[in-house]
């Protein structure tokens, strides 16, 4: 989806908005880019977070692609906008270890009151990306009062 | 699902398989019951998990849930089998704030090589229980070599 | 989810919008019930939708879950009110072949924008049921003009 | 993806096993294309098969996509095996209606045991194409015995 952002500000926006979440600095989130329908998004690994194979647990891809969805239905919202989460569906496809992952969400759509996208999930090691996870999410837009 | 637990040990086994899980005891994750096909288990609320409105991010009660939805797999598999995350789906229905979150897994079917569990989170405040999140879940059994 | 309907005749609008729709009649399905927050519905096994092995095609499961899901959703909504489909997950648990599908929907929430179903299929032969499909679905509320 | 089928007659093989389906003909299904790790489908729009505002129903583009994932799926795997449907997720983002859907389906993964593909559901009108569902689908492979 290629779309002309309703905000122009979208960038600066996005970024205060998950920035301002908590959970971005627990886990070390960072957000590599914010597009128009599109945001990148990595998070370290950390064995504190690993299941009894010391792989991530299935659980914290699902938190970072669920972020970076988020953050790019944002920036194709007005201004004030924010997301709220309705549901999302995630398969797992290769064990989520390496240095971090990194995940890339784009809009599929961008509707009114509903935004849909997807989102790959890859596990980083050495520079060598591996597709671990993929999400399809749907969130609904929250206009400010 | 109402089944005889082909291990006799299902409660000890599920129980020291799923406790050595270095994220358990990082997010504070306790199993309250093992049961043939079911679990649950309990998180407490904490704010380094949450998002801008100060509920936990919507990736937190999808943690809590895959583990124990794995946990009611594997209570029904073989002695030695462990279970593989395949897939899941999650719905948010309430803010996941409060206390601390519950979740309860039911096994759904359990093949001999996918099993399929329902999982509610409950968001529990001074002991009230709200249904928070809902997943359906697809989990491999990963026999011992 | 017990809920006091707010559509004092859910009965008879939900059979009506239902029974409205083409697909009704060219698959057979039909009403079975309809409660408030529930609803159960049939459809005769047809080989014409079937694929190699002689089983029905996994969407056709789906055609019914989703029809019932949504029936469902509507008795819990205020006269005039439709439902629009959102999205839904399906899993396959056994093959769809007998006599019949049975589907039974029930509304896991009932939200002023977004309802949430999970429904279960059952094929039944020579009265026997067994679950062929688990569904969780999200519909929207769409209100007259 | 990108890879190199195992079974040279591929194109042959996935349109023999699909179009001995008799759902095929029913709904007047016709593959379009296969490709390794790819597959298009049409399917013809047919008023017998809409709900009451004379879209398809919900659960007819799933029917196609199904189809059309399955047939992307088998175009990986070695001679002779089969794909048995696990589970799909499929959001709904335009009416079904028009002159046709199309179905265009890629494999994010090939696994030994497990498939996974995206799905895009596209309603054809005078041509042009709007995207109408999008699925995310797992399949299982079964060798032959």
């Amino acid at each position: 989806m290629h779309t002309t952002p309703e905000n122009a500000n979208f960038d600066a926006d996005c970024r205060a908005a998950f920035e301002a979440q908590p959970i971005m600095g627990t886990l070390g989130i960072r957000i590599v880019s914010v597009t128009p329908g599109g945001c990148v998004m990595e998070m370290p690994f950390d064995r504190a977070y690993t299941q009894a194979d010391g792989f991530l647990q299935a659980g914290m891809p699902a938190v970072l692609a669920d972020n970076c969805g988020g953050c790019a239905m944002m920036s194709l919202m007005p201004a004030g906008a924010r997301v709220v989460a309705v549901e999302f569906k995630i398969n797992f496809l290769a064990p989520a270890v390496g240095d971090h992952l990194r995940a890339e969400a784009r809009v599929i759509k961008s509707g009114r009151s509903l935004s849909i996208t997807e989102v790959d999930v890859f596990a980083v090691k050495a520079g060598e990306a591996t597709l671990a996870a993929r999400m399809q999410q749907t969130g609904m837009r929250r206009d400010p009062r």
